[in-house]
């Protein structure tokens, strides 16, 4: 299987390790908006491209995984570049997917190929624990946590408020409501009750800081609704100590089965991640083979991981993941 | 959807249970080879038929979920009846899934039928699991840890050694091999250092108990392999306190990312289950959907878990599970 990215930003870096690590697939080239000569990529060997010759190559990849961020890139480029290559994206604007879908699947099924959108790990494999739960136990109670780790748009609203140079915030499981829902007490529980927000700032010369703290803790949507605690540190520090790119989170189905629904039941699916780019484009990749494969049956339009069967994504055969896995 | 069910035990008193919990289903009727007059249902107004009447049924039911031990029963009714019906069953002995796939596949295939075997939870959701994972990670480890919970094949085991009356055995994950797994120590495990086996068992009147004992713990491919305790009790202590009928277990894949893997991650999956067969039965229910969904659409032959998109599952719409679940 031949691979394009398109960016080469983290995300498509992981993308370029897993392919590595995936003995059936290579990457033929990447494409980017920058200046080719300018593109140092891992892989030796591996041309970059100006993502204007793109339609050149039209006939020489196998799947194009496009490494744009959710809010400007996917939502054009996925269905743009539909038009020549099968295409996944991890487009994660959730209230613009019915949109975002529409349109990727039009131009996919007109032009004979397939589209995988919202792949990573939320939207992704926590999506599928949802899912799953949800079918196997109608009765019941969904419970999403995320983190440790960095979110990226929290980030970026503290780097938006005035007097801020820089900034880096971590979504934090509260760990007496995860032992709550984790011991089958089915709370009920609020944004504040589910996670705290740490935010560490580097504050611009001579800005007001608690002008910024109070302006961080009030912000509706990204904090208001958050126990949010802020510390202001060196822009040193900043790179030093929170550079870190590791995630995780868990995704629970509590549910009641039985005639007279007398049995609890507790599903819960985790993940622990030292790298959270790395995992998304691991799970891509393995969506990349599954609609590579789907295509050549001639499937056609645009998909999620909710419509992808499990074993369209392994190299093995059906024999042995029935033999190895079942 | 018109439900089916052959047999009446634990299991399809739990697919009962599973059915009544699920709105866009109702149960047709139970076959049974005992005499139906003898049946008492949980639902009221569902008729009990003679296994030998089935026949006459093909036309009145979508699924048929057959409930007989994988032993002696499956081998048999699955690849008959797929000739009459679409069917689900929990077919678990491993080694026999290659044979009995082709045997359900011809007959399936023939008769324009879909038949999924192997439902259930392992084999079924941790099946899932591991595929998922391997997939993901294809640079890895897989652990698999079962209970606290009795199993049916061990607990017979016990019931065959002489001067032994009646006998429970349960699994039981060892505490700080699973907390390695969980911590990424990526641990590698005997079968001793996985799980021990706790027995409780009633002895014949007269019967030598230290020859029991002895017989049990050195049994092979049961109980030699591992630490097992037995404890001697009164058949009216066994029906007391060990006929709970809870399990679980966990899922691990553990793998490397990054160019030059130098990133960790740990993905988790694990079910804590009040019961046993009403779990099992609730994911046979939600994949009897999927299958007979996937035969109006022409899809016939054996499948597994391994081949059931998962968006098939649900009673949902596709925009509905993209705007909930995605």
């Amino acid at each position: 299987m031949k691979i394009g990215i398109l960016g080469y930003g983290n995300l498509a870096k992981g993308v370029e390790s897993a392919i590595k690590n995936n003995t059936d697939m290579e990457l033929s080239c990447v494409f980017t908006r920058r200046d080719p000569s300018k593109i140092k990529l891992l892989s030796e060997n591996v041309p970059v491209f100006s993502i204007d010759d793109i339609k050149n190559y039209k006939n020489e990849i196998d799947v194009l995984i496009i490494c744009g961020g959710s809010a400007l890139d996917l939502p054009k480029q996925t269905p743009e570049f539909a038009k020549y290559f099968n295409v996944i994206d991890s487009f994660d604007t959730h209230a613009r997917i019915p949109e975002h879908f529409a349109n990727v699947d039009k131009v996919a099924k007109d032009n004979n190929h397939i589209a995988l959108i919202s792949c990573g790990w939320d939207p992704g494999m926590f999506s599928l624990a949802r899912l799953y739960g949800n079918c196997i136990l109608p009765d019941g109670n969904d419970y999403t946590f995320w983190g440790k780790g960095v979110s990226q748009g929290h980030s970026d609203a503290i780097r938006r408020v005035e007097g801020v140079k820089d900034g880096k915030q971590y979504t934090i499981p509260i760990q007496s409501a995860l032992n709550e829902v984790r011991t089958g007490k089915n709370p009920t529980l609020t944004a504040r009750q589910k996670h705290t927000r740490e935010c560490f700032v580097v504050a611009e010369e001579k800005a007001d800081k608690s002008k910024i703290e109070k302006a961080i803790k009030e912000m509706p949507n990204y904090f208001a609704d958050y126990d949010t605690t802020v510390h202001f540190i060196s822009e040193e520090e900043l790179k030093k100590n929170h550079s870190n790119i590791s995630h995780g989170g868990f995704v629970f189905r509590t549910g009641k089965t039985g005639w007279n629904k007398e049995y609890n039941n507790i599903i819960e699916y985790s993940l622990k991640l030292d790298s959270n780019p790395d995992f998304t484009s691991s799970v891509i990749v393995s969506f990349a083979r599954a609609i590579y494969r789907m295509n050549k049956e001639g499937i056609t339009g645009c998909k999620t991981v909710f419509d992808i069967a499990p074993s369209y994504l392994s190299p093995l055969s059906n024999e042995e993941i029935r033999a190895r896995l079942l």
